[in-house]
This record gives structure tokens, sequence and C-alpha cells, in this order.
């Protein structure tokens, strides 16, 4: 399971001020405390203004990598801010995100072609996030032969079914674990993501809807998540699901995460 | 999800204490405890020695059945203890267990079917517990020829696919996942049942594992489990399942559960 670390995203209020005034010690102990925990890549996203975030974007690149020499991923809807990055990242990255809007198939699927980056692809188009699962499919279906003509090999690819909260929409969780079976099926090298969170927004205990969410994700081929790294009780339900799935070997990831003090214990 | 309360089973010490010493109160707390959480049937086992059991099954009974107004599952291998138990019952009880052994099918099958029990059917035979899916289905296939033989309805039948510890067999999960669902792919009527706790024994932060078998477990079509219902967190792994699966409509049990303290908070 590869783990794609959430907080350093400006969308969140005090990461925006710290990119804005560029305080290098909070997003480096951002990037820390997220290695620390267990995160494989750093999600990066400046979350400002489209005129400053292509040098917004630098700056949190070159100071994450400062920090940390964990791969990132290169958090934009705008070219401009993601060619910026590019041009300074130490690691190929990830490039999140392409969907099959025309303009981030035109403008930011040839950048992760161009560099040899990963890239997440989320599964919907112009017309909005589809409702149900053969349509979300269908646009997914689209997408990938957008990737493959651009030589982006299925490998490369990470695909974010999209959940919907399930507080306004009953069905959201069933859909997009649904989708990720379709998709696994039809295309057995392309990986799956999530952003988990979305599952349980505007319910109460959001952290259980989490947990069994990214429970039956992984029993239906999630292979990645994004997420917060730092929440013991995603990680707990990570490692009892790989556990009990027989992928954990003499239960070894399970117990080290026990003794290291990682495990939520609720008895 | 039918929930049969495990807790009140001789197996444990002070629990077989309270049987010998006749200790009503005890047995009454522990069987109103298991009710105020949630049990929808409550387990008797007495545990007691072959000579005493018929009358410490009897004693137990009526106990619990003064304490509560809660189905019973009489939880016995002896066929006198249950006949005796069967015989001072006011509700239809569940029994517990038949398996594939000769001796159950021929002593204990048809108290459950003159009685119109339902019963807990164990995927073992008298050379033990298959280890792989494909045996293990077929001597449930045996058992539930036996089953409808003595023209119990498949609806009656709970089979347990049997859990082994996954600290000593790493595919203990999901060889029991995979059970599951061969059952209910051949037999669409009977129930699936399971004693959750032994997925996660001789491991740390057990109710971690137990959630996570919990939750792939119901997506497998479990439909009941023997269970500790005062454990919050199987009762919160319960509950966001279901949520996640689409099937708490407009999320009320989640919430009510919430209302009423009934979850784990771990944020």
């Amino acid at each position: 399971m590869l783990i794609i670390g959430e907080k350093i995203n400006g969308t969140r209020s005090e990461v925006r001020e710290a990119v804005i005034s560029r305080d290098e010690k909070f997003i480096g102990d951002l990037a820390k405390r997220q290695v620390e925990a267990g995160a494989d890549v750093l999600d990066v996203n400046a979350g400002t203004s489209p005129e400053r975030e292509p040098e917004d974007l630098v700056w949190l690149t070159k100071t994450v990598q400062d920090a940390v020499e964990t791969q990132l991923c290169l958090d934009s809807a705008n070219p401009k801010a993601l060619a910026a990055a590019l041009a300074v990242v130490e690691k190929t990255p990830f490039i999140n995100s392409i969907s099959g809007e025309p303009d981030r198939i035109e403008h930011i699927l040839p950048l992760a072609a161009d560099n040899g980056c990963q890239v997440i692809a989320l599964a919907l188009d112009d017309k909005g996030i589809p409702k149900g699962v053969s349509e979300r499919i269908s646009v997914v279906a689209k997408l990938i032969s957008e990737t493959r003509r651009s030589g982006v090999a299925d490998s490369q690819v990470y695909v974010d079914p999209l959940i919907l909260a399930i507080s306004t929409d009953n069905q959201g969780g069933v859909v997009a674990l649904e989708t990720m079976r379709g998709i696994k099926e039809s295309y057995p090298e392309v990986h799956l993501t999530a952003g988990l969170s979305n599952a349980s927004f505007g319910m109460p205990a959001r952290s259980l809807v989490n947990q069994a969410f990214l429970t039956l994700g992984i029993a239906s081929g999630l292979d990645s998540a994004i997420m917060d790294p730092t929440d013991k009780s995603l990680v707990s339900a990570m490692l009892a699901t790989e556990l009990v799935l027989g992928r954990d070997r003499h239960c070894m990831s399970f117990n080290r995460a026990y003794r290291a003090g990682k495990l939520t214990i609720t008895t």
C-alpha cells in the first residue's frame, strides 16, 4: 500500500499562510512528521492564486525536498505551476492530477508523459462526476486511452474513482468500490488510489467511516491512498486489513507497527 | 446483522464459577448488559462436566430468561444437556452447534429439526477443520444435505466457516472469507456467522484485527456474528461498514449509535 501524505495542502489555511510567509520550518516539519509516520510520497499543493502559484509551488517543492528525501506528488490544476515545479524537483514526481476534462488532457498529461511521471487520474470529465458505476468506468476507459496514446504505461497511472460523501449520497461508497473492481478487472496494471476522507464528509465519528472504507477499498484493489499518515486509526486499519487478507508474512508489519506504538488500542 | 452475544460461556472461569454457585445476579447482569448493548440473541454455554451439564444448562436457561426476553442460543455438544434445556426454554432457541461429525448429525441435528430451531453449523467433520477453501465448502455441502434431509430449511442454518488464528496460519482469514463467498453463492438462503475473535488469537491489538475481519466478512456475506456486543470497537466497525456499503438509509443507525455514545471515537 502506497501512502501519499496529504497534509501539505494550501487549501488548509495554516499551510497557505506558511506558503505565503515562506515559513520553511512549518513546511519542513509537516514533511518530516508525515515521512516519520510512514508516508511513501508527499503531496505538495500551494493552493494560492494562479498568478503566484508557479513561484509558490517552486518554493514549496524546494522547501520540502530540503527537509526530506521522499518522492513528491506535485498537486495543481495549473500547467504553468506544474512546469515550473518540474524544473526544480529532484526525484521524478507524481503529478496530481489529470481527468477527462479536455484542458487537463491537453496541458497536464503531456507534462506527465514527457517527464516520465506517475499520474493521478480522476474519474470525472467536463460534465462532472458520473453518478453510476458504468458511466464512471467509461470516463476512466477514455482517460486510459489518452494516457496510452501519450505513451504513459498503465502501471504509471493511479486512478482515483472519487468517493462522494455518504451523508449526501447513500451509495457514494458502494459506487466507488464497484468502480475500483471494474477498473482493476479491465486494467490490471493500473493502480487505484483515493482521497479517503471524502467518504465521511458531514458525518460524526468520521474516522470510523474512513477506516471501513479503507478496509473495503483494499479488498477491492485499492493499492494507494491520499491520506493523513499521522492518523493512527487509518494506519491501523490498513495494517490489520493486509494481515487479514494474508498479505503480511509472519504478521511482521503489524507486529512491528504495534511495537513502535503506531497502532490505535481501543480495548 | 444479527448479533449473538458470546459472554455467557462457561469456558470463561468467572462464568463457570457463577454457574456452579448458582449466582443469578452475575448471570442476569451479564445477560442484561449484552441486551442493552444490542445483542439480538444470547449464547448460553454452561461449560461444566458432562454429568452435571444438563442440570446446569437448565438453570442457566431459566436464569437468563428470567432476566431478559431475548432469544437464546443453547450452546453445547451434549445432546442430553440440549434436550433438557429445550424442555424449559420459552422462545424457540438457536442450537449451537452441529458439524460434519457423525455424532452431532445423529444426536443434535434431530433436536434442532424437531423443535424448529435455527442451528449453527460448523465447517468441520470428524477429520477436523479442512485447510483449503474447496475442502471446507465440501464439508458444508454435505452438512447442508443433512439439514435438508432432516427438514431444516436453509434459512434456519447459520454456517460458521471457522476462522483459524492468523498468527499461526497466515491464510486463516482469507480461507474463511473465501469459504463465506463460496457458500453464499451456492446456498443463497443459508446465513453466515462467525466467532470473530478467533482471527486475532495470539496477536497484539486484537481488536483491530477483529474489526478488519468483521468489515471484510460483512462484504463477503456475513450476516451474523458470535461476538461481544459490549465491545464498542466491533459495533462501530459493523455500523460503519453497513454505512459504507449503502445499507444504512439516511445514515440513521450510525447517527443514532453515535448519539447514544455507542461508537468508539479515536481521533
